[in-house]
């Protein structure tokens, strides 16, 4: 299918269109959003198989990885919907008025209220989860947003279909029609006018570093700068300490192998670096993990421009003079299929070829060889942000490895221990994000209720009467949320 | 005094100790961290009379008014201390693991973490409580941050002053020195050194739009990006609505005269703009205003250049062929005072001229007198984000008048009804911010422990065991904070 880009005007109309609607959309209840959201997720499921057979054509993904994905956007969906009528999010605050104080003390209470229009960039990666409807959209939708879906082009008519079955939600929930679009954009320019019409208010985006900092950069230069959050670039290192090497390398290369290759290692929380101390239980591991690479099957990566990508960083990154072939997949890759691949380096080559620093898109690992603890270390500190990080290690490693844990915590924002960082559960105390470059905003996060946060920010109505405050705001607290009263979190009545 | 700008070495130097710091600091328990923020409380007030004597000189300000600030500061610093240990603000979440699901639950745990060494620069219009130890400060201290004030030129000996007490507190405390750092710098050139350094995590800004805003660019064109806070520019509008007005013109007068000329207009939440339908009761309220503001006392203005800002910014407003002369202070404005003055426009001559959007910093309020409802909103539509809003209303005003009361919840941080927006209470549920240009990010606040957010970043820990956990995200709940466990707030152990 060919889709034309949407012109100036067309998106002039849907801003327009978000605006209107914003304020409408931002003042139903919580329970009413919740249910605009539940009713997103069982029309993502009446499209049925063939949602499923159009994304396969579209993005190579075989039919089980895509089954799953669908589930889990629909779990986003409802159990954002959930968090979204608890309310804790909301951070309702109360502090009752001290009339007797000098000077009197006024009654002031606070909550987070929606941004405005939200643009969502989907991945390419994700056609389901963090694309149309996925993880940007339900929380933008849970804070009360109206959101502006740019299609990946990629997965364009995947893209218009969960679009619709949005778009049926709407219809369905009573709910004006600006709550939801779509456009089509294949060049930079639709990005670009989206990001800086003046109704767009903040931004969402999944991508690779370039698209998130260009669009990261526009929001910035903008009149009225607006925040980004977008989910860039990650290497995601692993560390593997002595003694757990000692005992299980090979269990480890075992574990590592299908989270370096699942889904051709185009996952943003792929282990594309594993740094170890120089010794025997290294090399078994670099053994152990050769052998497992080269048993793995090439497969057919998400589109054309990714698989070029891949090829290009990944011979860049080979032929790099301190750089050793460990390992390829022996089955041979196809045109468009990615190669399963291990290689590896000293501490001393990362420490002096930015190069390795580099994110090779695809099942490609880099196995860091340190020759002591003060190298690895120097290693870390050179490191950029990352989503995760993660320790293999023995309780005694980590005792004996405190600077090195402690270094860890600077760059990461979740931080695995004998786990692999594959796999990102959806649920509260996830934190899908880090320190720049893995995102611009090392405060948010992109997976769990706390994702709505990136959309909200707080009002305070000071001396404001009972009947004129908004419910999560009242005395009777009629909606029955946690609120923090005089400084303690309760789900009372104002005792007042 | 003079004091030698910090050159670009020393800056390096300073840096590396917070960065040094940041690693044994942000480790301590809140209750240490809590202890430290008393005792700097306590070092402050040790200063006596000495402190308030020199910030007179410095500021021009009266010895009421600093004893006030002087004991609001303290109170930041002690209440925050409060909220440091509660803990509410770490927003700690734990997801226990499910083992039997398919594929298994692991466990997940997620706490706010320090973010590293952050700048704060400090406002001339408040020498204590948003300078050197104010809110900023005590934010950056309570979350676990390092701070390095760069001292604000016009109260440059008071910021010493303030200085030693926290190096004293630092000492008391067995801390590391690197905890906290006072440079001078009078031009640009030490705040982009400080900004642009890599060891620089976050920054807090109190002042101009121009300043704000060029700290804002400075951090965004870093190579790793950092988040800055600067609260700019505000003219707090106060929409009188029309039964109240009938009811009360005087009285509202009365209130707002002194809400305009107190600390001759140099707060950013003093009311610059007044906003009311053309009729009788408008006149009024002009008329018996304009006769409180005859009545005023000029008073000295901070420092030369805010004098001359102030002159030079009236003068043009005035100057603007739609705007008339209301009152000005009777008693003649010597060199270096501001003169209280009301001038009026229409909402014509608002929508038209950009002029009459802009901040006068000083005692200077304009009221603008629209012909309708509908262009009263338009004047709403047309302003940029700010601090606060205010209503003067009767109930029956506000029933009759959502639409507007909608559009003002578009563009301000904190909604006042019936009240003065000068006076920022220190506590919870207060929001000192809002949408650009009022600060540089809506969705974080200056004032109240929210504000340490700011500074702060979450951390998940998937799959560690007990005992390596953070004490914060223990089974045993050690500190007996609130925590998210599996999507329920609690202070329970976590039951499994």
């Amino acid at each position: 299918m060919n889709y034309t880009d949407a012109t100036t005007e067309e998106i002039d109309i849907v801003m327009q269109e978000a605006w209107n609607a914003f304020h409408i959309y931002r003042k139903i209840s919580l329970t009413q959003r919740a249910e605009f959201m539940r009713v997103i997720a069982k029309e993502i499921e009446n499209l049925g198989d063939d949602l499923l057979k159009i994304a396969g054509e579209e993005t190579n993904l075989p039919e089980a990885r895509l089954r799953n994905e669908r589930a889990r956007t629909m779990f986003q969906l409802t159990s954002y919907a959930d968090a979204c009528e608890r309310g804790d999010w909301l951070e309702a605050r109360i502090d009752t008025a001290i009339p007797d104080r000098t000077p009197p003390k006024v009654d002031i209470r606070k909550m987070l209220i929606p941004l405005g229009p939200v643009v969502v960039f989907g991945a390419s990666n994700f056609p389901f989860a963090y694309s149309t409807a996925g993880g940007d959209t339900a929380c933008a939708f849970a804070a009360g947003c109206p959101v502006i879906v740019k299609a990946h082009p990629a997965h364009a008519q995947t893209s218009e279909m969960v679009a619709a079955a949005i778009l049926k939600a709407i219809e369905k929930c009573s709910l004006p029609k600006g709550v939801f679009a779509h456009v089509h954009g294949a060049g930079n320019d639709v990005g670009e006018a989206l990001i800086k019409h003046q109704f767009t208010k903040a931004v969402g985006f999944t991508g690779s570093f370039l698209g998130g900092k260009q669009l990261f950069d526009w929001a910035n230069q903008r009149k009225e700068p607006i925040p980004v959050f977008a989910e860039m670039s990650s290497i995601n290192p692993v560390f593997l300490l002595p003694e757990k090497l000692k005992q299980s390398a090979a269990e480890v290369a075992k574990l590592y192998a299908p989270s370096i290759t699942m889904g051709v290692g185009q996952f943003c929380t792929n282990p594309g670096l594993i740094i170890g101390l120089e010794s025997e239980g290294l090399q078994n591991f670099i053994s152990a993990l050769g052998e497992e690479i080269k048993k793995a099957t090439p497969g057919t990566m998400l589109h054309a421009g990714i698989f070029k990508n891949y090829v290009e960083r990944r011979a860049n990154s080979l032929s790099q003079s301190d750089v050793e072939t460990v390992a390829v997949a022996e089955a041979e890759a196809q045109f468009n299929q990615g190669a399963p691949t291990i290689a590896s380096a000293t501490g001393e080559a990362f420490l002096n070829n930015p190069v390795l620093h580099q994110e090779v898109f695809g099942p490609y690992s880099l196995v860091i060889r340190c020759k002591d603890m003060t190298e690895l270390i120097d290693v870390v500190k050179k490191m950029e942000g990352q989503l995760t990080a993660t320790l293999m290690a023995t309780e005694t490693d980590i005792q004996y490895n405190e600077a090195l844990v402690e270094q860890i915590i600077n760059i990461c924002g979740r931080f695995i221990l004998n786990g692999v960082p594959t796999g990102v559960e959806v649920c509260l105390s996830m934190q899908h994000g880090g320190p720049f470059p893995a995102t611009t905003d090392s405060r948010f996060t992109s997976v769990g209720a706390d994702g709505f946060k990136r959309f909200a920010r707080p009002i305070a109505y000071q001396n404001w009467p009972d009947e004129l405050l908004p419910d999560e705001l009242k005395n009777a607290n009629p909606l029955g949320i946690m609120r923090t009263v005089n400084d303690q979190l309760t789900k009372k009545k104002n005792p007042q």
